[in-house]
């Protein structure tokens, strides 16, 4: 397993007329979060695009318990529970700064190459860095 | 149950470096399906607002199939199995032009007081409505 | 001069605790009025990128007068005061229900050849559907 | 005159078709590095927020000359040049990883009383600080 707290910033832009974050903003924190876990492995997201391999979410389930509010400082708990095959699977916590428990969240990413649009296993590098990876945080 | 079909043109703001629509804006269209969807119902999700009931989601999942793309004129189909109670699910398929099926999502809302910040049973008059409807396309 | 009238809608992802439309939204209103202004006039804006030209913008100004609301119906009058040559410049004015100027606001693309980057003029066909089309409401 | 160079991370939802960041998105990062300028002289815009006073845009303005792209890690050069009365101006300049400069801009806010919805000076202990603060960077 392999776990990663990423920090973000509640923008203005992100709240809606409750003062709420918006539900759908979660979508990006979770991406910024696993693009942010990937770069602390030494993994580039935008790398792998350059590379000619898509990562486009196939599934995404989220548990809203509390809401986020303007300013608040989220810690994105990002963890990588299985060996990626044909997907690679995130699992998420949102916790405030009092360290309650906002939401949870699963996100579901397959590998598609560019070339033939077709799922394909993940690239050896990637699984290389994964494997040599310990616990984060 | 209850269907509406709402259209919904994607922007350019929508799509993302890949030409697909970003994956989080999905949860915006979902939210206008429903909106215009009670609106024709005869139910303004405003008016239940200044009337002092909330309904934040609660839950949201959504199984991507297939993308969508820029200035797509989508149909959002969105349906309502069952008469809420404290909970308010909605479920929905994204279709494009050429009726192929995107993705199938669930999202559910719950009733919350204002006032009390607590869950409370649907309104009478929002059940009545939603009684007297037949199914609408 | 040619001037469309285009209706949209806020969502509730458009705004921000204040209530108001977050003032960056506005940007993807006025896109969604030129493109559709565009189709009024028998021109795609997606059939021109498809075609190799894209139109991004060079200059954006905004003067806020007033705030726009959840569920408000906006009209985004929009308005091609002159001939395109390598730039192609929107006015704009924002109104509300009560017919209040709510902003004002000026956009300008430059055609940009996709095969070479550069700055190119507006393609024969563009100019001549305007020079076709008459005021518009 | 005041300065800040607010780092901010390009995410994958505010790129566009042409991979370019959407023009738009440009309002929401100039929004955070304010806020970020704002935290680093000692004053918050939440708790300014709390205390009753808003600071909604009334004029925004960029010119846009090269795009950002994803995952660039741009600088947004933050500047007050002025001491501020009702209004409080910010000037920007946004820069990527090889010193472009990507466009530059100006936004002005006007401080409200919530209570009385009406334009106000700017708080004393506001003054003060700005007052207080030397050169950033």
């Amino acid at each position: 397993m392999l776990l990663a707290d990423i920090k973000i910033r509640v923008r203005y832009a992100e709240t809606d007329k409750m003062g709420y974050v918006y539900y759908g903003n979660y979508a990006t924190y979770f991406e910024v979060a696993r693009v942010e876990m990937l770069r602390k492995l030494g993994l580039s997201y935008k790398e792998l695009e350059d590379s000619g391999i898509f990562l486009p979410v196939a599934d995404f389930q989220v548990k809203y318990i509390k809401p986020a509010f303007y300013d608040d400082l989220l810690t994105i708990r990002t963890v990588i529970k299985t060996k990626p095959g044909v997907r690679l699977v995130f699992d998420y916590e949102t916790l405030n700064e009092k360290n309650e428990l906002l939401n949870t969240a699963k996100v579901t990413l397959v590998f598609i190459s560019a070339s033939t649009n077709k799922p394909i296993q993940a690239p050896e590098y990637f699984l290389k860095k994964l494997a040599e990876a310990t616990l984060l945080s």
